[in-house]
């Protein structure tokens, strides 16, 4: 078995002013304040929400009391991943047990299994901010009970936009899993493929989340 | 050989208001906009510099035209480290060739050398945020001509404080190399022994820099 990092697949969205965000989100901004021609040195400076963009929503998002973005054992943020194709269901469903299950057929113990939906092909498309494809309750729960150690989405969030409550996140969040959120469309070419996934987030104190990069590694064999 | 991913090292410094960071940078502010308290959700608010905490250096730092942090190919993120001890020297010396010279007995080509100066002890002492040691440009050339991918330093910056030039940074930025700044002080832990590093900035559009979490993944036999 090897790991091919040099052929590693950026899973991330870049980081930019125009980029979406989930609605009610912090509005991103970055600015160079020195440049080579006035300074001599090219400097940024950036705000973003800790749910900006790639990102790893630590237990703490929705959990009282439960672990931030670095207390998390950094060994969590390398794991092989497993991705679902779900992405025949129209834009704004739900994703059910059926959909998830008969892909998974070997065990997720450990693994971090991502949902690729379709939406990020059109990210960007902002009528689809408030109406991509979520997870249900059953389909969390049924991820919890494979033992998985993380679940990733290509879209703003695992959530119905909406939702009464935050079930499928607390669902997640309270069994331990994180939850990455953001990937991008790349994630459709690990489609019945090994790989390692790494998405080691910022070592934010005390964080909910922190943005990522999020790296796959082919594996073979 | 076998990568140990759940003993991973993180390699990081924390994000917080109160960390050190390059004499007239941004100032970090982290701020929790929605509480669970009142909104029944965490969310943060993150503004910081391109160079604050660990974070890796584009040629766009300091090269016109040079390729930004979203522009290196990812593979190049996960590489095997190795670290140089100079930790004897006092706190505000330059590394020399012959520091680094003895200690760099196997290839260098594709590695990531990591410069453990020891100022990393001090993290958070202001006194050494204006001292610390760093490379000379004989150093810098050396580590070009040895065919690294990148270099990493326990510390602000590789230049020395208010050098009249970022002649360091012009040297490795301009040959390809990229740089890996305020790494914490576990990588000592790395002396002598085979590890991959991995360091994958924020895909930050056009930027000079990004923030990284780091982290060591020890490799055994």
């Amino acid at each position: 078995m090897q790991y091919r990092f040099e052929m590693a697949v950026d899973l991330s969205v870049p980081l930019s002013n125009d980029m979406p965000v989930y609605p009610g989100d912090p509005s991103p901004l970055f600015r160079r304040v020195k440049t080579l021609e006035n300074d001599g040195v090219n400097i940024t400076s950036m705000t973003l929400g800790s749910h900006t963009g790639t990102h790893l929503d630590a237990p703490l998002h929705f959990i009282e009391g439960g672990r931030s973005v670095d207390r998390i054992p950094v060994g969590s943020f390398a794991a092989e991943g497993t991705v679902v194709d779900v992405s025949r269901l129209e834009a704004g469903s739900g994703v059910t047990v059926e959909d998830l299950g008969g892909q998974l057929k070997s065990s997720c113990e450990g693994r971090v299994i991502i949902v690729y939906t379709g939406c990020s092909e059109r990210w960007g498309d902002s009528s689809l901010n408030s109406n991509y494809t979520y997870l249900t309750d059953e389909a969390a729960e049924f991820l919890v009970g494979s033992r998985a150690r993380g679940v990733g989405i290509d879209f703003l969030s695992v959530e119905k936009f909406g939702a009464a409550q935050p079930s499928v996140h607390r669902t997640l969040l309270g069994a331990g899993l994180f939850i990455i959120e953001s990937l991008n469309s790349r994630v459709k070419e690990f489609i019945g493929r090994r790989f390692l996934l790494v998405a080691a987030p910022l070592r934010l104190a005390n964080g909910d989340a922190a943005p990522c990069r999020a790296l796959a590694v082919p594996i073979t064999d």
